[in-house]
């Protein structure tokens, strides 16, 4: 049996998913992978970063969450303001980052990954503010420390992406990827298909936890453009910078032209892509989050509602289509749970 | 750099497609997995088993095997009658079983492929036969003698199915996969929905090469059984008989059939089914393989021509659904490279 030390950073939506998951999963993962993972540390902004070396009560913690109460259960465990001095004072094998998404400066995800990846501790981030402007840079650093850093729950939550590139596709030679990667569009662009209008669908959208209250990041593309640094950095090994991807939202798309597409057998969809020249690996990438109307026998072009999915254009497999949830709390866990799985069987 | 001396065993199709993307790729083994593949020995049924310590060159075989010349280039080549003797006789680090599949007693393949793990030869295989009559004991006899066995190559050539199961979805359960699993009956029922009939489409398949000219392990779905017991073992860990699985072909389908589901939205495909009761990860599983008429929104029922597709249901991901070519010289030859490099990292 192989014992995992793990520290969850930012226990919101997304940390919670992971621990229920390693709860509920505990039994399978000792089956399968004969891994047991005790939860060390786990922090959020409202309670700052507790500590416990025998591992946390994983129930307690959520029961703790849902009622908003500080996290801290037992007198032995320790306590530290924030997760940056929690990190810094104390160990763990692994450090799953799971704080807030910045897309400006990507703190504070990127100082808590920073500071695991110099103590020499393995990382699997759900964040997409470092993955998306510092990816390579901190994929530099874990090889200078001998450790991981795994991101799989960046892009279309768990659904599996960048590992299926990194494995299961290892040796293709990609040269172009074409995705739906925004829930919150595709389900306001699906219904729009169906005859209604942006405003009500937003409202909608909004009242079932689709879409934010402000919904900039999601309608104008950003979230869509930050997924794409992330799969520049990891399927082409390039780093762009958020404004070499060329972005148009879906703010501007009528009904009418819904319908009208729809008339020529089209859809119209907020689709990310990135290409190059298929025999110039080297070549500069092409980088776009724009909404296209595709043709209906484009496998993208019957992902509906808040599903996702990803194509693959490469030398050895034509084209790969990989659909399946773009968010979630359990689903988002599992990207992380799986990182989690793969990081262990190298400890 | 890792040297890592392979064995290909079937120097047809798809063999010699794995070794046409061992030479044309050597220059990305090398950068992206400090790999060098050095293949040592190969064989077929027509001229026998060949090998050299130093390596054999790859474009000489390719060249020879295409004149349909004996294999044998140089003369410090040992030679052995067939593979079996050769593989027993020499030594390799990974056996590529690439021999024809036979459904019947999975001979020879499940002959060389026990040799090589006996030995302590790590096998990759895009042999169906073994697969699907013998992945749970040929999966215990690698873990007795320490070696992996891998059979991404087996299940929608290369498109990556098995290590997304194993790796990119580690720690999901599965309680269900469909999936559309052969090229060829997938090409002809495309082709009746739009309008054609089953013995022209048929006849026009096997001058395509899509299908064989006796196409009764396709059209009567022999072939998709044997890939619904490939993903019994490998998804579920159950062995299943292929009389345990329920089998109904295409040849009963008609036009009318056909124009009638499209009547009703629908899209008639021959559908691979494995299923078990969600929480309950011991249940029996139901296998299926039978056309059924799927409704538009199903992710399957987009799939046209030869490509295939399967989608898992599971606890924490909802349904993934996974899109790309199902056969192949350059494709299935990619699935046996994806699982070169995953063995040659642990070597």
């Amino acid at each position: 049996m192989k014992r995992v030390r793990l520290s969850i950073v930012g226990f919101g939506v997304v940390g919670q998913g992971l621990a229920e998951l390693l709860h509920t999963k505990r039994e399978l993962l000792r089956r399968t992978f004969s891994l047991e993972v005790v939860l060390v540390s786990v922090s959020n902004s409202r309670h700052g970063f507790i500590y416990r070396d025998e591992g946390l009560d994983i129930p307690t913690l959520l029961d703790l969450s849902a009622r908003r109460q500080p996290l801290t259960q037992h007198a032995d465990i320790q306590h530290w303001p924030n997760a940056l001095e929690g990190l810094q004072a104390t160990t763990a094998d692994v450090l799953a980052e799971a704080t807030w998404t910045n897309l400006q400066d990507a703190e504070p995800g990127i100082s808590h990954i920073r500071a695991a990846l110099t103590k020499g501790i393995h990382v699997i981030s759900a964040n997409k503010g470092p993955a998306a402007l510092a990816a390579t840079e901190l994929l530099t650093l874990a090889q200078q420390h001998g450790v991981q850093l795994r991101l799989e729950a960046t892009v279309m939550a768990g659904t599996p992406i960048l590992s299926t590139v990194q494995e299961g596709m290892a040796g293709v030679n990609i040269h172009a990827v074409r995705g739906i990667l925004n829930g919150t569009t595709n389900y306001i662009l699906t219904a729009m298909a169906r005859g209604r209008n942006y405003a009500e669908v937003l409202a909608e959208a909004q009242g079932l936890g689709y879409a934010e209250a402000d919904p900039t990041a999601d309608v104008e593309g950003y979230d869509v453009v930050a997924k794409t640094l992330i799969l520049a950095a990891l399927v082409f090994g390039q780093s762009l910078k958020p404004e070499q991807v060329k972005r148009e939202g879906i703010t501007g798309i009528t009904r009418e032209q819904i319908q009208q597409a729809a008339h020529e057998g089209k859809r119209i969809k907020l689709v990310a892509s990135l290409s190059r020249a298929a025999d110039m690996p080297a070549a500069p990438l092409e980088a776009r989050v724009e909404p296209i109307a595709l043709a209906a026998e484009d496998a993208l072009a019957q992902v509906n509602g808040v599903m996702n999915a990803l194509t693959f254009h490469s030398d050895s497999l034509s084209s790969v289509t990989i659909i399946g949830p773009g968010a979630g709390r359990l689903e988002t866990g599992q990207g992380l749970l799986a990182d989690l799985i793969a990081v262990s069987k190298t400890l």
